[in-house]
């Protein structure tokens, strides 16, 4: 069982707070809740109660929310989810990813192709290859991802098992994604606009079969047994999802 | 680069027809596109064309719609997607499935867990349990799952990193599964109705925490870049997601 | 009390069937719940069973859904009702509508500006025109619609309180439709593809303010009080509808 | 032509603002777009600029969302217009009311069936039946409107076209609601939660029939032409509406 020791990473949440905190002796937090002193928790299973606290151990989707950095906007788990899989992505798989962002995508990515996998993922802007790098290195539990800061226009492996492109004008990315692909291999691609995947079709239907264009919509409900009722708003759009398998 | 050959499962796309073909020599697959001898594609690589057909390598998600048999309403991939993400699932995760229904769940965990993860499933109905150790046994990549012909409440062992419920009243099973749980571990439920997301968050609110109930809506968009819109019509409903960790 | 007369529209409505009949004497309906013979309806009541059918008196909505012959894509009540709502369309308004179509919007509108109002409507397809006009007289209340074959561009009257445009191309008619309204009327259209929202904002711009994009998604549910749900499948999408005001 | 003058009211918009404000002559508006003298604008017409700001006749939306003062949960346009198109109203229509709230549904409802037509509406709480007294009197066109402070069960009117029932447990109005019908007549009610569609259903299926249970959503898209994409969030949840038609 795993316990609560200097250093572990937890999930506090105090009712719809929620926060993302390495336990350090002598660095008590203070919440809305009032203050945690993390030696209290120390030997302790996560899943507990601490006062009007709970503390559980982070998940995948804890890590996306709270604990990477955001520098661009981020790719939200329920498209996460749905992309990593219609990616086909499982363990041991291959991806190149055309534009890191924050490393939220690549993170997911990592921690869907396991140690046997492999994420290879390039960013132009230094800013954001900079920052994704810190969170790559502070929540990947596997030495499968290579960060690049450049173009991969340049680069010259192939063979990935899927290729996903989240850049401003992914159709500019898109032939060459078919060189990097394997055969019958996966590609994917977000826009949040409509004018973008009228673009973006343009170039795939040059030699991509598959294609398919989605959006995901999410809605959450309270959890009043009684009153049961989804909430008052939600997230009415993050991007449309494209995806097409390499055809030759 | 792999070929096919004798014996290779195929993904066969004509227009909006998709088949899911074993290549086997002397018998021609006969659709809307025309007749394919398959020994015509042995040696050659997925993703390509073939007349009018295009040919490849089926993926986890066209496995679910058109490999495995169902005899149960199955968990579609938009949800199927999410589940795996909210449950935290990873190579090397252990889950335990009540109500392994057709093995659709059972499949996508398996192939989400990888070699070292460990799904187990109960199924109390012999004719589903049957059928979906077939679809298991044919389409499980990894020798990763173990199906069990009875009730969960007998069974034994614990500390898995996750629990997923999917039979007409989960609320029997939610204690059940709080021990099977590892602390701090998720659960996950599909309900299709709402006086079942009542039923379940009673029991559910007794010890557990950050409890979720959400729905996820997929809409799809024709592909036509002059004339972006979305399909006529879509699935308006499949079921809702139910999930919580194990909180003591 | 209105009562079932000779000649009398009825609402049948059998499980999931519903028929919008004339009650004719010795002319008996056959439907899937057996015969009627309406001569046992008269001087009966509407809103009674008849055997295993229900009769009621026709609506708005059962006259668009039942009663009115279509020759395009008519426009859904879900629909309709924003539409005439956003227009602001009241008892003695005055519209003007480019693209009759069916007439089904055309009778909407007519039902909802009553004999003080007054709806105008151009329709360039003379087979179309022939249809609507037939639909508009059979089935409209009041003397308010003026149909004319032929372009609006040469039409020459002013002060309509509010504009619609539904047909391929409305932003060659956004100028007009400016022109033909009263100063601070409101114009909608309704377009099936998002390439054409940018076209006609574009034209919109121009000369009109407070300008609205939106879609309306209506989901059904089941009606059983012991399995509240959504109906499996609902419409995806018939059109984005687009809003504005005359701004001088 | 109508023309601004004083004591005309006025829809103020400034960017994403609007005001609605009654033109007064020495009491400029001061909003983020600088201050109006009413004085300069009198005599012109509406849908004018001025300055920065644009001058829109208010519409009965407008003053649905900025007139009207509300101490209760709305009703929402998206809901208003399908309501009144789902209940048949027109023109000379009748439709009692059961729970007036803030008066916005009072208020729709009148624009709806005009001067010929009849709205009967019963609040219970009197500081609720006094701010709708006020909106009416302020907003309504007609003199068509009848608040009642009291309980609708003691009421002994009948033969209304439509019956509309707003209160926290509608299934206690809908006997009533059907003696106070025609025959055939139709019946709407709103309720935020899906345990109140089962209470209500099981009172609904007593004695109406043509069910129906469904919600609107309404998407909103931003509005560049080169960028269309829906807004970044939206309203998830209004209340689920709850139709059906008088049968003896």
């Amino acid at each position: 069982m795993k316990i609560i020791e200097e250093g572990s990473l937890l999930l506090i949440v105090y009712r719809d707070k929620k926060y993302l905190k390495k336990a350090v002796i002598n660095k008590p937090f203070h919440g809305k809740g009032g203050a945690i002193n993390f030696q209290d928790l120390f030997g302790k299973p996560f899943g507990i109660r601490y006062g009007e606290y709970e503390i559980y151990e982070p998940t995948m989707e804890d890590l996306v929310m709270f604990g990477l950095k955001r520098e661009t906007q981020i790719v939200f788990p329920k498209d996460a989810a749905l992309i990593s899989f219609k990616l086909n992505l499982r363990p041991g798989s291959k991806i190149i990813e055309i534009g890191t962002g924050s490393g939220v995508l690549t993170f997911v990515f990592s921690n869907t192709v396991g140690p046997e996998g492999m994420v290879v993922s390039f960013e132009k802007e230094e800013r954001h290859y900079k920052n994704a790098k810190k969170n790559i290195e502070n929540h990947c539990s596997w030495e499968n991802v290579t960060l690049y800061l450049g173009d991969v226009l340049t680069y010259d492996m192939s063979g990935f098992d899927a290729a996903f492109i989240d850049v401003r004008e992914p159709w500019e990315y898109i032939d060459k994604a078919h060189k990097l692909l394997k055969k019958s291999g996966s590609i994917g691609m977000i826009v949040p606009t409509t004018n973008q995947i009228s673009e973006a079709l343009k170039e795939l239907q040059k030699n991509f079969g598959e294609i398919e264009v989605l959006e995901v919509l999410l809605r959450k409900y309270k959890t009043v047994p009684e009153r049961i009722r989804p909430t008052d708003r939600m997230v009415a759009h993050t991007g449309y999802l494209i995806f097409g398998r390499r055809l030759d």
